[in-house]
């Protein structure tokens, strides 16, 4: 059985947006043919989607071809909407998680859920995470930034320590890169040079604020295999606690030895980058993705070769195919 | 016979900056006893160092111990000193440069030499190309941003075209990250969190900004091992010429090839890091590297756990340890 961590719903509709707060910003589904729809956010067209948002039947009918037998759901990152006034974010983050909720009721034992939370409002999104739980989702997505903070963050710690009290999980996904100023070229370099940097930041920011060691009971799964954040590790190893590099007072643990704690999909579209990765935190912390139905297994190295590649044995190969899944769900037990 | 690529010079002394236009940015070095200074910049100390700084003969001595025969000298990074106005940027760039061109000449046959340029005016870098190569240095070191200016912004390209009709190198060191609002944690993490990603946004640049496209003869060496680039790469790749990623117009190679042009040394800390790096440019890209004096080899991998690491055979060791590094600065004919 494989489990697809990383992959996104839009719902079909959003609750009419006249006379919120957020003006424009407030999504809208533009349905432009049957099963087709354009996401409009402030008044122009983010992206055109396909039933396959929204529908389970066509999600699971796709599913053979993706090689995968269950899905994690969460939404198109964008819909985090963090920039939306907060009791917007609020109820927009409600819709999604009544959306994910009915998608996992409507086919039993095919889908998972990680929800929204209005982050923008530390202490709403904290209120938010009990209801998430009691609608039967496994935990929460949120970005690699929240408009501009690192997760790591001291002011979205009490959000973290709840997510911890509540045995929630939660998926960090790149988006909306901070540091656009420095990328030369075409908007659309936004997702390949933006995303894996913006995840390489997200999770050196768990480690250095401390979050990771507060709290050890953290699951998290950082998107696109962490992006750089491998890369960056033996530096940050060796120069931890030495001037040159982080001070390691209160520290209990190496940069690495944190990193372990965390999960990364296979999203490197590399096995030699995804081999270097598990070199540094080992087999367990590695689950399948495919970033589903925006991108495709197809465009990344065919599991088989993945799994060769990284010279797993059969019991390996359970662990990242589902077992480190359900484990990050909090459901292995 | 071993190169080390990546080696750092302070002049003992700086000309007086009295009635300077940039003020106390102009650096000074304080003396606190003999063979021990504190650069000042800014009305701060920013690095006590050691007479190695500019002590050919101490330099010397100490390079059985850190396993190396010859130097590449470069100035201390934060001495490129962009933020100075740019008659003074010329000035301490010609004090930089003829500091390493006398301490090239007083040893034969055991530096290599980098020099400074004011690129905060752009014209002006490029006037004092040819100054520089008249000296007999081999090229310049430069930032990897230029006041926030990543290289491959079209703003510096006329400085990149006189570096290749002049046949000089360029080496791109980390320094000032411009995205520490997403670092948490304390200044130090500027080196270990932000170096790694400055030298991946650096290199990005001259791929997508189509720099070597352009110049295709250019020769370039990151620090750093390229920091995140390497991890960068898979997923420019895939998504290069597609709707998610870069658009290729113009551009006769994938941005993995256009990394295979590029140099790279060995500072990553990891000899799994930098066999996945050989993985994605090749062993003719790489060079040894050290951050002398400010790091030293005994920090890094031993050199020859790296080759055995590598899998190397005698030629590529040979390569590595300097046909690759004289092939860089322009001299394997």
């Amino acid at each position: 059985m494989i489990i697809d961590v990383h992959t996104h719903i839009v719902p079909e509709h959003f609750p009419p947006g006249a006379g919120r707060a957020s003006g424009d910003q407030w999504p809208y589904m533009d349905h432009t043919e049957p099963g087709k729809a354009n996401v409009m956010i402030g008044g122009r067209n983010f992206r055109t989607v396909l039933s396959r948002c929204w529908d389970v039947s066509r999600r699971i009918a796709e599913m053979p071809d993706e090689g995968v037998d269950r899905h994690v759901l969460s939404p198109m990152p964008e819909l985090l909407a963090y920039q939306l006034a907060p009791e917007d974010g609020r109820d927009i983050s409600r819709h999604l998680n009544e959306t994910i909720a009915s998608m996992m009721d409507a086919v039993p034992d095919r889908f998972y859920g990680l929800g929204a939370v209005p982050l923008q409002d530390v202490e709403m999104a904290t209120a938010e995470l009990q209801r998430i739980k009691e609608l039967g989702l496994q935990g929460v997505e949120i970005m690699t930034n929240i408009n501009g903070k690192s997760p790591g963050d001291p002011a979205l710690r009490p959000f973290f320590v709840e997510v911890e009290n509540l045995g929630m999980s939660v998926f960090i996904h790149a988006q909306r890169p901070t540091f656009l100023d420095r990328v030369i070229g075409p908007p659309a370099l936004t997702n390949s040079v933006g995303f894996p940097i913006e995840n390489g930041l997200s999770g050196a920011s768990l480690i250095t604020s401390g979050l990771l060691e507060e709290c050890p009971s953290l699951r998290i799964c950082l998107s696109h295999g962490g992006g750089v954040l491998a890369q960056m590790l033996p530096r940050m190893n060796a120069l931890w606690g030495r001037r040159e590099g982080a001070l390691p007072d209160g520290f209990s643990k190496t940069p690495i030895e944190y990193a372990r704690m965390l999960y990364y999909d296979d999203i490197l579209f590399s096995v030699d980058s995804l081999h270097y990765l598990m070199k540094v935190v080992g087999y367990t912390q590695l689950v399948v993705g495919s970033d589903y139905p925006f991108m495709s297994r197809s465009m990344m190295p065919p599991l088989a070769d993945e799994f060769s590649g990284l010279e797993l044995n059969t019991e390996q190969v359970e662990a990242m195919s589902s077992g480190n899944a359900l484990r990050f769900l909090g459901l292995d037990s």
